[in-house]
């Protein structure tokens, strides 16, 4: 099978990229968007669609707004046209009422998005085009209805089924490593050095998804250490001098850092996937490993701490940690959910609130936004499904028994 | 780049194919597709995803006649909510009345369709699955509707910025030359020795296109012969005797067979982009050539000559040429179309009907079809716009001025 | 690591194939080798190795035989330079002695096959060169010490350490496949289906050598069955119409055709290493198996019953595997070494003579050479060393219980 | 053909690096090279090559030393059977005497070394082992025969028909470039983003031989600038400011770095050979390349001048260039070679001496060693062969005519 990974390779080949060709089309945009619409037929649009995007390419913000509200009014939907095609789809269901009225619903923006996307290397480039609407289009109630669009076809696009989940280490294409370095967001890497040490020690992994039409540049990626036991700092997680351990020495594979790369598919969720996926694929390599946690920051505490007028010391591990069990258990948004976005996001997935810890994470941020404070969220296959259908169904936070006598005894405390 | 081919390879690896689950979950299809729409989040479904791909593999096509109609009548459009949906949109334009709608004029089915494309290699299911719709659904209202949606989301899969060319030849894992033996539609591949005749001399080409999440399938391929000069003769150019030309000797490509692979891929047209993408990889690859055509049969020749009551022996060649210039350029259908699907299918990418052959397919099938007439279309990539653009406005047929002369000689004949 | 697979590739990239060159290099073949001798450092000479390959290429027996008695005598050693240099070497032991006694006691044919050898891709011309001069020299003393010449230069090339092991299934290039189907020495391949029946199904693997620098050829291969208990029938073992099972379900691995690709490495032994590695990749992948046999013929059995005037019908089954155990277990060349040829290669790795079988092998050639008699060997890895050991130092064979009872009856009887 | 770059990534898998063995075998070193030497047939010594392997290399310099003497004494040719053996031989030469005259000429270390080389991976500890004897034997007579024997052997398994040149660039595996930072030898590269300036822009390029046994280690790499026009100096080429150019609109290749990346390769020269397959590789793919220069350093100029007594500040730029050419072009060593070693290396491989520059390199180094002096050695393929032969034959150095003038009119100052 590996034999067909040079089929593949064909389409990142140079001779495909954008920015080949050779005249600059210089008609008005909206003529390029016509001209592009009224092609016939697979292929013949892709000069057209081409010069469209080197065209976006070197828009200021003010021409991409013009670009996107043009998008937004003039390629929208016709209501009366749906309304005429959904009645005489009603009189008579047929293949030509259904087609007629399928067309008629989709806004014309939806099919200009897909035939741009027909030039090899275009999808990268409208990943970053949506980044600028959702930039742009902040309060804009006709540009956020576009991005509704947008979010519709990539979300089609990078179907799980069509992402790769590959390894990261320190045999990768140096210019991969340099985006991994750049999009980590939960735990800063200074360097090449300190890049070096969170891929090749024989206890660390990291794993990210890519989609093939982006070969470059990967979706989102996690960083796992293996460890001996479920570790409560990321200080020491992390240390230089720590000792390294063999890969089947480890019992634990901790997920101490995930990060998406790609603004422009905000609110199209893969972490989900990438975590299930990665547990199902470490179990396999490594039988030895029987625990899956995370290491987790807990943003919103500090803030929830401040708004309740708590004020705790460091020193106070105990006080800490069951504070920091009681925020995550017990206190919700309006909707009912936790109130913690992290939370959220491991519970969602079907996690068990775990553990939590004090001087956990002792850098700046970490002090800040959570005194310092961690949480290991615990992937639990076998219960996974259960955790998520409940979270899903009334909010239900799973939680280890610590957690819950934790919990208790701050809610105590504070009565 | 080529290291990023490895990136690719592992979607196709073995762990996560199709039919390596475990237990069989047993209920009800409706259950199964209630389960998966119910699901929330990304991921969530795809163990059920996986159970539903695996029911439908062993259904008979009573089964899924009962499965296609389920979707084509309970996941429908609920013209009511439409209707409602379009109002709101119409009274408020806010981007929740523009997702409502959006959810409104979806069938739930496109999702359904979209969940089960989260299971990796459920692509080419789904591909299956529609060419099991097409063949069940003949003349059936409700399910030729349905198979406009499953045409809709695989056109916006496979659009071309997805697909990837790739040469074929006597390198090429066994399992897929297989495929292309048994694919081959226009000259028939009797043997492995047949098929090597084809693709390893240096005078002999194949190419195809792959979709990443099927990268055992070939979509489309193309047979190309390198010669010097365009020929008027298929037995000529596959004879086993001929003398091979290196590679840069050749001053004309010969696109002799094109052959769609996937039946559940009809109507989504590849043979535009596949003809001009190995264009322009030849020119690259083998500056001497200067010209690309075709030789292609005339299907509907003979059935036009009988339906003339004209009947022509194989060896009054010029009178054969003359007719099948004039058929080609001249006979139309009721919407102004040449009647020869293979004229509409070359002159409708852009190329030129250049030159008639008559003894130049005298298999069976070349005399039944077309009397041993052949044609060559001309690709000129100068010209293949204007020539597109103006066959598309008003089925004009770009013309050799030989063929016309031809066409004419066989009119005044007539006459 | 498998992204260096692709630092590899090059060296295989037409551009540095043989027969890239221009003009043809018409001196006498031993103005061209002199040249080549001449020059001074690396590199220089490439262009007259070529020269020297391209000829040697176009040469018919005739040529070849004068070419090789030129090497033999010119370039041998001259007693007198050997003489002198071991008296200086002996006299006075420095650096500057011992590289003059090394130039003075090798040949210089040697240095030439070396530079001939720097040309890429020459080393499989020169393995075909070894073949022409195996073939040519017999009975010729100079030519056969020539041989030994090529012998340590090309089994210091093969060394084990650069071979690659390499499985052969149906993903394989078909020119790959093309010579597994002519090199099978021991049951012919009759066709692609029939190959395809020894390659695809889940109860089949075959393995092979490669060497860098010749990556299109084979140098031997082994097909292996997997099996539920040890197999006494080849017929059975390769009947279109057996169950297969899946790979999980076997326990047993059955060695059932070994075949040298090369006849210009004959006498560089790859079996024993072939076997070993196969033996410990598919313990690694398919923990399930724990018994590793060969299904042999036994080629001496029917010559050997000959000349004891013993004529057994097939149909005595127990008579023919008593007396093929007999044979195998007790009867010795001059040497002591068992007279079977299969024996000594699989006795001479440290296999154990398992069991004997009679109307195994009805084919033709299995009742001509056998009797239709096959044998197993028994490939125990935790006892290869020991019995290799004690086979070496005074030709111990090992064998089962069985065997022996067996041999014991038929001695016996014979008595 | 790439599809066999798959073929040979095994030899380089994990599961068959060295380390990976059970138990150590602590049988005094003696013994296990007793029991390397006498083990019969391939394959059964990979056990014991194992631990020898394992046990040098924990061995410190003192056992080291140990063992090199044991392998020069002990295992040194024996005068007496090379008397005995070559008698036999000139008395019968047949291919029994033959061989025995090859087995007595070679001392028993050249087959130790061979067996050692047959475990997966062995030939780059083979490598780093001859380096440690380099280091530990100089000035000793016995450890230099020694050496010979090992360079013998490397000298023919590094022939440059196993070589493969591959591009190093920004999609190299980080642990690739971390060896070409390391490497460097000519100008320092401080960081990863100095690196990157080299490989990542389009008009830097850089090459390294690598062989097949030894995936992960670059032998000598060589760094190569597209510019338009021949530089005069290192500084404005490497500025990081410069005005990138794009690969196409270059007429020279400058290569401004060549680096050896083993000490243990020493004396087995790759760089010639890496020159003209670069040229040769570059020509093909930029065909707009017309001229292949060097930019290189002087390293023996300032000494000379120095010997001389001649001091020059480096504004006397003109000056400068003259000493430097009359430096290049006439200086000789007592063999009547080139004093200048870098000289000696491009003007042995066929180049020319092009042009000197003052303040051509201003670092300290550069400064030190040359006063700021630079040269251009140009290679001009089809004059390379003849200028080579030249050299060698009678030393005569190939200048430009400019060259020339400035050599003279140093010479003329001088007198």
């Amino acid at each position: 099978m590996t034999l067909l990974a040079d089929l593949l390779s064909t389409v990142f080949d140079r001779r495909y990229r954008l920015g080949r060709t050779g005249r600059q089309d210089d008609r008005p945009i909206e003529a390029l968007i016509g001209a592009l619409m009224s092609t016939t037929g697979e292929g013949s649009g892709l000069t057209v669609a081409h010069s469209l995007l080197s065209r976006y390419a070197e828009m200021d913000d003010t021409a991409k707004l013009a670009f996107f509200h043009y998008l937004a009014s003039d390629m929208n939907i016709d209501a009366v046209k749906v309304r005429d095609a959904l009645e005489a789809y009603e009189a008579d269901q047929t293949k030509a009422t259904y087609r007629s009225f399928m067309q008629a619903v989709e806004p014309p923006r939806q099919e200009l998005v897909r035939r741009i996307n027909q030039v090899p290397g275009a999808t990268g480039a409208l990943v970053v085009m949506r980044a600028d609407l959702l930039r742009l289009g902040r309060g804009d109630n006709a540009l956020q209805a576009l991005d509704l669009d947008f979010r519709h076809l990539l979300a089609s696009w990078f179907n799980r089924g069509f992402l790769v989940l590959r390894p990261i280490n320190w045999g990768s294409p140096a210019f991969i490593l340099d985006k991994i370095i750049a999009y980590e967001a939960v735990h800063q890497i200074d360097s090449w050095d300190d890049l070096r040490s969170r891929l090749e020690p024989t206890d660390r992994r990291c794993f990210a998804f890519f989609h093939p039409a982006m070969p470059d540049e990967p979706l989102i990626f996690v960083e796992v250490a293996l460890t001996r036991g479920v570790p409560g700092s990321i200080q020491d997680l992390l240390a230089q001098s720590r000792d390294m351990i063999d890969a089947e020495d480890a019992d634990t594979a901790v997920f101490y850092s995930i990060s998406n790369c790609q603004e422009g598919l905000a609110s199209i969720s893969f972490g989900n996937s990438l975590i299930k996926q990665v547990v199902a694929d470490l179990s396999v390599d490594i039988p030895t490993l029987k625990t899956f946690v995370t290491l987790s920051p807990i943003p919103g505490f500090a803030d929830w701490l401040a708004g309740q007028k708590i004020s705790v010391p460091p020193e106070e591990t105990e006080r800490l940690r069951s504070l920091a069990a009681h925020y995550l258990l017990d206190i919700k948004r309006a909707d009912g959910l936790p109130r913690d976005p992290v939370a959220r996001f491991h519970l969602g997935n079907g996690a068990i609130l775990h553990q939590t810890h004090a001087q956990a994470d002792l850098s700046d941020k970490g002090l800040e936004q959570s005194c310092g404070a961690m949480v290991n969220y615990l992937y639990d296959l076998g219960k996974v499904s259960q955790n998520l259908e409940r979270f899903a169904v009334d909010h239900t936070v799973a939680a280890s028994s610590e957690i819950k006598t934790l919990a208790a005894a701050a809610q105590k405390a504070a009565a």
